[in-house]
């Protein structure tokens, strides 16, 4: 008999839920990826670094950071490299918020906020979405915004709603919260064109997450960048593992940035693909939410699962988000070939 | 004015150290990496599966779980893949060990025991390795494990020191401690020969690490695995992301272990370079402390930093030691032809 017993913090998680394996060859419009792949020069860039040498060697960001920092108009010491976003929103944590003190969440949203912020056993508070049309709570959230708020960790435009928020709501959250290290995680930005990175200078509890994951097409790598002023970022450096980006990861960042032209067409792509969809589901007469991303997501009904179902049989892969909104599915705009397909397959379920 | 202040845990860390940058191409006797590279096979294999659509997907464990759980003998409920043995260390933490509680690290050892408890807000007491032989210190660890110990972090073989303890002296640990998660992290194990996984079945507080960045030659990568019994790998799950390494390392793996030569002649190539080493050793008069892994500990006196400096300058990395083991460095025992180079410039320098 063991008396070996997790944290109280650790038994109280949800039980973890695996990722879908094998969706490779599918129509994968269930994780908002680059649904045509990476740009091919990140692939012959790596392809050229790979080396026995090389893999056998620790990460060394000396050379990656410089060039990261220069595309996006940043300083090098003002931000972390992560391993993802997911990093991102841990070392944040870990660097502000105490056992029990208060992390201001937004519901629905991405599910790592909360997975965090419990892990470090934060007193977790949600404000919820409007329910009528998702928009965002701003009242409900500046109300909750208190000084024994710690951390405020939402996304812009978020998801799964694909709503967004702009530059001076976002002020008006800074303003409110001076106490709290406020996340903006703008894993969807090149799709919204919203950021608040200009305003990293004028607020000192501001933090900004992007992630080479979406458009970048770069998901299997796991690279993403956290930005705050340089004294911030002192102190998340210390929270953080000095080796938690993979060093292929940090080689694939170095190419990516150099091809503007792969992320600004697949940008006009999937905007043209999710007007595709929008047309579509207005023929087809389904509710649908405004987007400010590479998704939408659309009230189906009591069939939503089924539907996610029968649609993965056509090789179709979609997002049940009926637990947190009820009939709700999730579809990321991919490109309009692919949007036409998955439109003429739902056509044909219903 | 920010009122934004980061936890007094954080605070109270030492500061960051980067890695040293510009590694490639010196003769890396500095970390005890795979000095001749990884495996060909694993180059071949990543460059056969690297595509653009890959790179584009979320990790997908599915395919190596199974391989890994053959390879080392266990199921696949029975282990977690890692980002790094880092990322081993921050779950089990962030699993067992609530803010307060007592951690239980050596000293010297690896530190990122101390910088992951410290992050948690453990209470991290330190047991020191015998100064006159570097012995491990079993009396007063058996001495200090008590009812309060929440976790117990150590290396066999250690780093820095080399040396290791016996099966016997392990079970000795876990029965001290039947509830604290005593982390057995076997980097060095393919030196070594000694493993505590045998013990798994028996021992419900026992895990025990492995990583591919050692011998494997992928230090790059990020990826080791986490063992313990399928009860508390459920819990460990729990706290981990559920992205956190990387698909090329989650693929390279696959192509590593099966190529088993590479690691047992690198090993036997390893060894010898060690004998020579201390042979040289010997011959200079140096003295040096028993090792069971792929490096040597010597103590070259007050000229330490200095003889790091000037060894580096002719190209040859080593490992200063002497700020926690006064006079000491360490060196990785790569090939023979390697060993003699550092002998001959090291005694140059003498």
């Amino acid at each position: 008999m063991s008396n070996l017993a997790p944290r109280k913090a650790v038994r109280a998680m949800a039980p973890y839920s695996p990722p879908t394996d094998g969706r490779a060859g599918k129509l994968r419009l269930d994780f908002n990826e680059n649904t045509v792949g990476s740009s091919p020069r990140v692939i012959e860039y790596l392809k050229q670094q790979l080396s026995c040498e090389g893999l056998s060697i620790y990460p060394e960001y000396a050379e990656t950071k410089p060039a990261v920092a220069a595309f996006f108009g940043v300083g090098t010491d003002d931000f972390i490299l992560t391993n993802g976003t997911d990093e991102a929103i841990q070392v944040l944590v870990n660097t502000y918020v105490d056992d029990e003190q208060e992390v201001i969440v937004l519901h629905p949203a991405y599910a790592m906020y909360r997975f965090y912020a419990e892990v470090a056993a934060a007193q977790v508070r949600e404000i919820s979405y409007r329910q009528a049309d998702l928009g965002f709570p701003m009242e409900e959230l500046l109300d909750a915004l208190t000084p024994v708020t710690r951390a405020v960790l939402l996304a812009n435009p978020n998801n799964p709603t694909g709503t967004g928020i702009g530059v001076a709501e976002i002020e008006q959250i800074l303003k409110k919260a001076p106490g709290a290290a406020v996340l903006i995680d703008e894993a969807y930005y090149e799709f919204s064109g919203v950021t608040a990175l200009p305003l990293l200078p004028r607020y000192p509890n501001l933090f900004v997450s992007r992630t080479f994951s979406k458009v970048y097409g770069m998901a299997a790598l796991r690279i993403g960048c956290l930005f705050s002023q340089a004294q911030n970022v002192a102190y998340l450096h210390k929270a953080q593992s000095p080796y938690s980006v993979n060093m292929l990861a940090a080689i694939a960042v170095r190419a990516a940035i150099q091809d503007p032209d792969f992320v600004s067409s697949y940008v006009a792509e999937a905007l043209a693909a999710r007007d595709l969809l929008y047309s579509g589901f207005a023929r087809l007469g389904i509710e649908t939410f405004p987007s400010q991303a590479n998704f939408i997501l659309f009230r189906i009904g009591a069939r939503s699962i089924e539907i996610r179902d029968k649609l993965r049989e056509k090789g179709v892969l979609v997002r049940d988000r009926s637990y947190e909104i009820p009939g709700c599915i999730r579809v990321t705009a991919g490109t309009r070939a692919q949007a036409e397909r998955f439109l003429k397959e739902l056509e044909n379920l219903l």
